[in-house]
């Protein structure tokens, strides 16, 4: 019997948080509002947008989006973030990424409003979460982890986690996220030596290395609690980092792609957004 | 035969390359200085600032010191940093840690010039270090770790680091700059199962936990390098995280306590502070 950390109970479970949230801020007059921006047209993009879209329409939360086109400038771009930063109706601005090769994130990071920025892009949240100081908003998908983590009791104090992948949006704040759980944290990448063997010693391991079924059975162990954060195309079909079909029955808990993080991800937009417009009342 | 990796070559190394950038200063009447803030009569702080204040004078770099009462308010000390940040003859600040208990640090990372945080006090620097861009300038003391590996050709890519610490001035800096260097990171703390096991399996193990000798001989084996960042006292005597005696033949390369990492350290506060004061003529 295979073990799934389905990401919809999650989802759900949070959802009902949200909607007494919202119906405070109902009650003054306020509407949580996303601001989506993107630029061009990318498959991708538009997917995660109709995502997020639908997710905050169920908990008749706004979102507003701003498409601009691929040819735009740094100096357009810039501008249409500073209008999002003084527009007291928004609570929250994510920009999707990566943007075209002509423009830089670089001045963004230290333009955009921290309490507005709900998927951590900014410098500011990022101390903050590399501080471990909970003012900060941290980026979207680690912070899913945690919510499914959190969700099915798994205990992270004294465990032994290992990170696959050390990038800026995952593998970095998620091991700064997991410390603060009081996790014993060991950052992976493709350098590591032995990865077989550094993931197989851990109590819960996390792929975040964005490599399609890269993690099988010998990197697990009966036991062990498996989180894989890929989402990759295969063959005209998602899949994670993690083989699941080698590796499902040899672990005692993994989640699924689809239908796992990437669901979460999503409502943690929406409860960033959400706490961001709370303190507009508090 | 005990191979010492002692910090004197490496800040005598480092002394030769600031010589060159000093007289490249001179030549344009800039002279680097260094800010040290001081809050009372600390006998640590004051130990420190009388080594900058000697390692500077070395090579001609000028400190200046303020000296605020114990009792200073936190608008006064705020008052301080803003004049210094404001001081085009100053190039670096340094505000000594901890503060007493009436005072904040928290506006003070906000209110620091990033430019002159040359201890990595603010929230930008942080960031900067957490995304391993090389713009900012990294906390001193774990600094002076890569200092000494780099000195004495100790290889980090693919090796196993176990960094036992998680403080914000030293082991989560750290780990991200041996993630940069491409080594595989493990942070382990209070909290950790089997310290001794974690430690042993390191190719290289890191103590910044700030507890006199408790690092033994089972943490350890032939084989390893051990950078020891604690200071302690023990009975009137300095020493470090690790307890020498007991390990120093069974390994392969050890930092003394004192005359290792902590002698370091302060010529990285000289090297940021030049790289600072170099800014201005490039």
């Amino acid at each position: 019997m295979i073990n799934e950390l389905r990401g919809m109970p999650v989802v759900n479970a949070m959802k009902e948080k949200f909607t007494d949230m919202i119906g405070e801020l109902n009650n003054k007059n306020i509407t949580p509002k996303l601001a989506v921006v993107r630029v061009g047209e990318r498959e991708d993009d538009i997917a995660y947008e109709n995502g997020i879209i639908k997710r905050f329409a169920a908990v008749n939360a706004e979102v507003e989006v701003t498409v601009l086109p691929l040819e735009v400038s740094q100096d357009v771009l810039e501008a249409t973030i500073f209008a999002l930063n003084t527009d007291d109706s928004v609570h929250g601005i994510i920009l999707f990424r990566p943007l075209p090769k002509h423009l830089s994130i670089e001045p963004i990071k230290t333009l955009i409003n921290p309490d507005k920025d709900v998927d951590c892009m900014g410098r500011i949240n990022t101390a903050f979460v590399f501080e471990g100081n909970k003012q900060g908003y941290p980026p979207c998908t680690p912070q899913a982890v945690i919510e499914i983590l959190d969700f099915y009791n798994i205990e992270l104090t004294g465990k032994k986690v290992t990170v696959v992948g050390r990038s800026l949006v995952t593998g970095k704040p998620l091991a700064m996220m997991l410390l603060e759980r009081n996790a014993t944290v060991t950052i992976c990448h493709t350098k590591t030596q032995n990865l077989a063997g550094e993931c197989k010693k851990a109590d819960i391991l996390i792929a975040c290395a964005g490599s399609a079924n890269m993690i099988g059975k010998d990197y697990t162990h009966l036991g062990q609690t498996v989180i894989d954060v890929g989402i990759n195309m295969l063959d005209g079909k998602l899949c994670g980092d993690v083989d699941y079909n080698a590796t499902a029955e040899n672990v005692s808990a993994i989640t699924p792609v689809p239908g796992g993080v990437g669901t979460v991800t999503t409502s943690v937009l929406l409860k960033h957004t959400v706490q961001n417009a709370m303190k507009m009342i508090l």
